[in-house]
């Protein structure tokens, strides 16, 4: 019954101790699209991650005003943290990651210039491009009932990448080359020792892969390079297999 | 050395005992896309799943002539034989499917006509779009360097399906009801539980998922009703999750 409640985030302030009150987009959607009224119930996620029943008092100009009925408890995040970053690929690529990807349980996505990038980043319409992607993260994570809406990092560069790494309990980049030797780590040893709360940071090339000098760079401060199978798979999809490989290891498998 | 050669898959006719001839599409990109000459090497797929480093002799209105040098001991191929039975989504994500699904090691694909597909199949286009589907496929296998293409069936109804379906050793369906009770199997140990060399069969169903009825049916007949992680999947993702789930477990995995 829970789960076939309709579902929105709502921001931190619209937060009161027992009320919350929804507007813009999402009141719209409640009153015109769901035609929801006065008693009936929708699921509210709190950006915390946590969400309640919320029951429906009255809907105006203002927006629509619930009042809290009652906390779950939910468990539909990936206990491990997992961060893409993502070579720019071509065209709408990047956007099948942030709705697959945000089904697949991500918590934060990060957009990488990368050398063979053929894409060049616009800061002009960086902004425009973030609200687009935003747009997508929040609908897929309503959709797929999640409680946490993934984070959308700006643009980046390897060499910022590897700055900003510290705080992860593993590292890792997807390297085709990787594939033709045998002296690679599993990508499954490597998942599969890991833990609950682990934060797993994950670099995908774009559609040339990584060059050499990236790869040595990774390599040289704590990246370990993995092959994702032995098929070469085209950057949005090495993203989606890393993803669903984590959920069924954690979520599905009870192999140990 | 060898996986960087430009793949081709090359009818089970064209092949003879040390020559093999590519003509027609394949021919035209070796000579006019890849610029390939007399003395260039490319990897020849046959059709048995097989391969060969070939070498081309000449190239004229009759195609491109090539010598075999070497056969190929390769295992691109997922050990677990998947056949992906899809409920007729909208718009395009039947050919996202085929296309992620052939990077991810899919056998088969067979489009189903479900109760909930908004989409119906029309007859008279069947041709064009097989037609479609069959080079979304191909070219996935070459991107992918796999050693077979998978085979795309006729368009099926859920009562045909399920007479057709005796010769799996398993067969699952995802079913989101399932999410809702804890007294499902887990899909971990199903699927970490089958031996390679097994065929499964896997049913998702359309956008609203499969209907009661369909579920009833499927149960009836042996199919196993599986969640895919705690998330909701869009019926696309699902497909995906299966197929990177297999992979990751049959072909990453050490821990079994």
């Amino acid at each position: 019954m829970v789960l076939s409640l309709q579902r929105y985030f709502v921001p931190e302030t619209n937060w009161g101790k027992d009320e919350v009150i929804i507007n813009a987009d999402d009141a719209h959607h409640i009153n015109r699209v769901m035609r929801l009224q006065a008693g009936d119930k929708i699921i509210c996620n709190h950006p915390d991650g946590i969400a309640a029943i919320c029951e429906i008092t009255s809907s105006g100009n203002d927006g629509v005003q619930l009042v809290i009925m009652e906390w779950l408890e939910e468990s539909s995040e990936l206990p491990i943290e997992v961060t893409i970053a993502q070579g720019l690929p071509k065209s709408d690529k990047f956007e099948l990651v942030l709705q697959k990807g945000t089904e697949l349980g991500a918590t934060a996505f990060t957009p990488i210039q990368a050398e063979r990038s053929i894409v060049v980043w616009d800061d002009k319409k960086a902004e425009k491009k973030f609200k687009r992607y935003s747009k997508i993260v929040k609908e897929a994570s309503e959709q797929s009932h999640r409680t946490k809406i993934p984070q959308i990092n700006d643009v980046t560069t390897i060499e910022k990448l590897i700055e900003e790494s510290s705080n992860y309990d593993k590292k890792l980049f997807a390297y085709e080359e990787e594939a033709k030797t045998s002296e690679f780590q599993s990508f499954g040893t490597i998942i599969s020792e890991m833990d609950s709360g682990n934060r797993v940071l994950v670099c995908i090339g774009p559609e040339g892969g990584f060059s050499e000098k990236e790869a040595d760079q990774l390599k040289q401060h704590g990246f370990t390079s993995v092959r994702l199978g032995p098929r070469i798979l085209r950057t949005e999809t090495a993203s989606l297999y890393v993803l669903a490989s984590i959920s069924y290891q954690f979520e599905e498998l009870r192999c140990r």
